[in-house]
């Protein structure tokens, strides 16, 4: 294959202060839920970016000081941290990318839970966490300690071989945005005020910066262009662009964004490739630096019209490099049917949030890349004489059949309904889901040219069927099913009264069975569904009541920054949303709601449920194949049947590519009492001399 | 001193099983967010409780397979992680204790989001967390394989050196006691059915360990008596008791407490010292095994009437062995009065939920034992010359100059009010919080012995008295005002209106200045501030309405345990409580709210509104001292003026304890460019060989 030569600007060298990229492929800060916790995965992950084709390759945010640490991502607060930083720089260069690294201090956002230090920030405010403290007004002592820190911090950087070295001014949580906000700050002396006064710091870092380091290492800003919140903030059309003309020859590159994570890590359930161009558009007509944005961009073309319209020097992308970290390669291939395309669903986003290695729906390799020694586009031939029988042509199927296929096993994949895709066929048909059908599309892209992988759409397998199936190796993958029982997180036995009222679930709602009228939806479930059903209720005509235990609409979204979007949606869409409230019992025409605190109830007029509360996995088969016994199955042929995917564990759409993948890699699914991955510990280091200060 | 002969009885040992504790303190296991990801902090801390006199030291839970992994706490999945316990272990005996580990599995508590392993549990069932993740039942192979992995990490505890090694079948949380519950377990095997078949695994894993370490090592059960839960779960009434007379031979202690932390680990707020008696009192009708129980002892009579009463062999304690490790030791001498008494406060527990090492609102150097060298019973002499002026008697002031006075310092304290104690004199006397003048009681017990240190109640101190007192050292702790202008969280700018109504805040509720009729308590704190006031005002006959833009009430208590007890509380007390809702503006008689998401409003009738919503740091008399100059204050013989607690930055008890302790030790609270603690990193081990499964 070859690209059309359209594609050549792409392929560009571009000079970013003293260095030079060898592409427009840019691979921005994004955080991973790893970092200095996880240090070889983190780095072994940046390495396979650096190997698949980005020219520049970038680390998370990176604490420079215990006075303004984020909990779990990087540090550099002195050179104990260099050799952390050291092993990702090196396997970034190892691949011929420039490595860049986000210096970072959170100022008022955080609240130092580790050190207990008093947080500091340009004007006394309340620590932007639930943490009940109060960050302090920086004095000129603390700013100017602010500055040689950040300069020391910028040395280390060298020193760990960095080639760019990030001020971060983006995502209204560090202390230079703090200062440009005039609602933040409220200072009178010569840091607070005017425009000039409050870039005051974000000139003198980059000055700082540039001076330390500026020889050998490029400086970038990240800047945080919108606020996303009207004239109280920042916004592009104003002050956002303001700074660009202010400071716009300063640093070597600005890589431009907005804030907060709901506006520039949007889902696609919200925003569509490219969304951010409006408030970058004009960033270029201020400074003659290289300039790189973001948009979630997988489209080859809209990476190209975005360098030709003069929007942008170089693509950036943080989602995009997760589900495909091979996506430059595969554009300079002229690969492009082989991009694996982010579907923008922010799972990658909700392991960061909750304190874990980062993960990937369309890419099941991510995070594992150190750990389990898996890559994204390789894996071993196969080294056995099975032939596998995949029963369930869903996410999970799918990813197990096309690994196997790629590894050299004679597959066979029988799907029950006429279509292949299982659930992320039939959830992208729902409001707002259309990207999910991605998975099921780059999974049929590969499977079509892989002549050893037989796909059997509209075949229902029975036990009968396997058994004469002659495979050696059976894979059930039949997914789940969502109860219609009301059990979930909230009620452990079956809701009361449930027989006499007409019951949805999403099952019905996906295959086309509506309710009408006046509906109720109990969502014990937590995540999109729920919310994706009430638009569609709504859409349908319907009158929809919304309750849910949780305190919040979709409580899990408020890990994939969508919570604040979905439940003002809901709140406008639904006639009343009742939340901390669960469905206590039904009767023919009422729904009796009840506070989860007290237990009171109140009754709610309701032609129809439907329930949003938990699934069951559809294992049937695999327990008819399990009562046959061993020695029937031996008879056959069949040496093992494992379940995979829903089938095994219901869950997320990520859980169950990466079953499918991990049973294509090792032919099970099974728990063994081995730890399946290598894992790295913090080393007690009880000798370490105590520091100077602090020690009475 | 010496301790009358009655207490003589904590001091008998007891033999458990193979071992034998030399008293009846017993540290049992409690989380404290240093686990392994702070392996040395968390050793030492142990260590000093041992030193402390603590017969037995337990540490946290212990995660015994990558199935059942809890985020945070300890590990013991193989070999790998014993050189952490080891530590541990190594702390405790060199002090004379007996060091016992809590192994755990999770089940379906957890959603293992680091290994990505389906959970396992008795019965499938959604995952009890927000992940939406479902647990699959396990089946024969997995019960044999559970207990394969238990008996495995029993070997290795072993191996690391324990005393005692748990079950763990509490807090409703562990397979064992999922197992044991009739909601849970709907298996129709012989696990499940009857109360028997439901004890069948604790009993095996009880067997398991007794058979592979009870030669050396005794085995412990931490047992669940009642789930709080009622007919749905278990109770001490009934199941609760009946597994004590089924399997009470089997182990050699019983660590007996109730479920889940609301309840075991509840607050002063909600129940008073020994609350856990009517639980635990019949235990010992059904077992000849010693059984320790918990209940926030820290009275030694009470202590002691447990032992005589036949409730208890043991004293458990967690709470009361973090705010004073030495209390068993004091018991002993008999200085009673030095005990520094657990307020029940939770904010220990705040910080394991918060992923933060823990702390403690009395005993300043919790944590940081081994990070700063901290101890909590000595503290250096003093090293300068200097004398010292400490202004302000709240905790911060108190705990400066107490550990000044410790050191040997010259120091004289002003406090401008006729009482000492500053907030936490003033927060007593809200509803619920009486044991936060334990916080004054210690320190002013511990200075009233000191004659170097002048305490000068009714002392108003101005810029010239500083500048007359001619001490070379100031310390401002002249703590924070709330702010009477609705700037919090939610609004950065004042709330409009608020001029033209009658405003109170938390300091006019305590100096007792109420409002009367129709009240709008607006809360943009999220801790307990608020929630005590409502409670006041309703018992003073107003009819409040509760107002907070967070989802819940009281917010920040999810860490401390509390918040569904004080929803619960706020809900019954208070006419209406509107979440998720801002004060938008205020006219005479009326507030408005506003929905944070959508900003829809809704009027409120409203004759007074309070304000929770942000502190001040009253610190006029540091920024006057700063004004005149350092030749002025040089002249006058000051060489530095600090400000030390909520003056420096307003935030919890803990923290302002904690700043006057820091002062204390280092004549300073400036920020420092070295980290003033010594800390330990996760190692890279790039070239750690891969396991031999999932490397395909």
């Amino acid at each position: 294959m070859s690209r059309p030569s359209r594609f050549d600007i792409l392929f560009e060298p571009l000079r970013i202060g003293p260095v030079t990229t060898k592409n427009r492929f840019y691979q921005v800060p994004h955080c991973n839920g790893m970092g200095r916790a996880y240090p070889s995965p983190m780095a072994a992950m940046r390495g396979i970016k650096a190997e698949g084709g980005w020219g520049v390759v970038c680390t998370e945010q990176c604490d420079i000081h215990y006075s303004g640490q984020h909990q779990r991502e990087l540090r550099l607060w002195d050179a104990q941290d260099i050799p952390t930083l050291a092993r990702a720089g090196d396997q970034i260069h190892e691949h011929g990318a420039l490595a860049g690294v986000e210096l970072a201090h959170n100022g008022g956002h955080v609240a130092n839970l580790e050190s207990r230090a008093v947080p500091i920030a340009p004007s006394t405010e309340a620590t932007r966490s639930l943490f009940p403290g109060t960050a302090r007004a920086m004095d000129k002592n603390d700013i100017t300690a602010f500055r040689r820190w950040h300069r020391e911090a910028a040395l280390n950087a060298k020193r760990a071989g960095f080639d760019i070295v990030y001020i971060y001014a983006g995502h209204s949580m560090t202390l230079p945005i703090n200062f440009l906000s005039p609602t933040r700050n409220k200072r009178t002396d010569e840091y607070g005020g005017s425009l000039e006064n409050r870039a005051r710091l974000l000139r003198e870092l980059i000055e700082d910066t540039k001076e330390a380091i500026g020889d050998t290492c490029a400086v970038a800003v990240r800047f945080c262009i919108d606020e996303m919140m009207g004239p109280r903030g920042i916004t592009a059309d104003g002050e956002g662009y303001e700074v660009i003309e202010l400071l716009g020859e300063l640093p070597d590159l600005w890589d431009i964004n907005i804030s907060n994570m709901a506006y520039d890590g949007a889902t696609a359930r919200f925003e569509q490739e490219g969304w951010q161009e409006k408030y970058v558009k004009r960033v270029k007509q201020a400074t003659t630096k290289p300039v790189v944005g973001v948009g979630r961009f997988t489209s080859p073309d809209t990476m190209v019209s975005m360098l030709r319209s003069g929007t942008l020097d170089l693509i950036g992308a943080a989602r995009p490099s997760i589900a495909d970290p091979f996506l430059p390669s595969k554009i300079e291939q002229g690969r492009f049917n082989d991009i694996r395309e982010c579907i923008g669903c922010n799972i990658c986003l909700a392991f960061d949030s909750l304190g874990a290695p980062i993960r990937c729906t369309q890419n099941p390799t991510m995070g594992e890349e150190w750990r389990r020694g898996w890559h994204p586009e390789t894996i071993p031939p196969k080294d056995t004489d099975d032939t596998v029988l995949v029963v369930g042509g869903g996410p999970a199927g799918l990813e197990a059949a096309r690994g196997l296929g790629q590894r050299g096993y004679d597959v066979i994949l029988c799907e029950e309904s006429r279509e292949l895709g299982g659930r992320v066929t039939r959830e992208a048909r729902l409001p707002g889901l259309a990207t999910y059908g991605r998975v099921r599309d780059w999974r049929l892209e590969q499977l079509k040219r892989m002549k050893n992988v037989q796909l059997l759409p509209d075949n229902r397998v029975t036990a009968d069927l396997v058994l004469e199936a002659g495979c050696s190796l059976v894979a059930i993958a039949t997914g789940a099913t969502w109860r219609d029982d009301g059990v979930g997180r909230y009620h452990a036995e079956p809701v009361p009264g449930l027989d006499d009222v007409k019951v949805f679930t999403p099952d019905d709602i996906m295959d086309g069975r509506l309710p009408r009228g006046r509906v109720v939806i109990y969502d014990d479930d937590h995540y999109y569904m729920a919310g994706v059903i009430a638009e569609q209720l709504v859409a349908a005509g319907c009158d929809v009541t919304f309750v849910t235990p949780e305190p919040t609409v979709a409580a899990f979204t408020q890990y994939t920054a969508e919570q604040k979007r979905i439940q003002r949606r809901i709140i406008e869409l639904c006639s009343a949303v009742h939340t901390s409230t669960t469905l206590a019992h039904a009767e023919p025409g009422t729904a009796h709601l009840a506070c989860t605190y007290t237990r009171r109830e109140t009754a709610v007029a309701a032609d129809a449920v439907v329930l949003s509360t938990g699934q069951i996995p559809r294992d049937t088969l695999y327990q008819e194949l399990v009562e046959l016994g061993p020695a029937v199955l031996e008879e056959a042929g069949i040496r093992r049947v494992v379940r995979v995917g829903d089938a095994l564990g219901p869950g997320i759409i990520a859980g169950a590519v990466h079953s499918g993948h991990l049973f294509a890699r090792t032919l099970d699914t099974a728990l063994t009492d081995e730890t399946p991955y290598r894992r790295e510990n913090v080393t007690p280091d009880w000798d370490r001399p105590l520091p100077s200060r602090g020690t009475a």
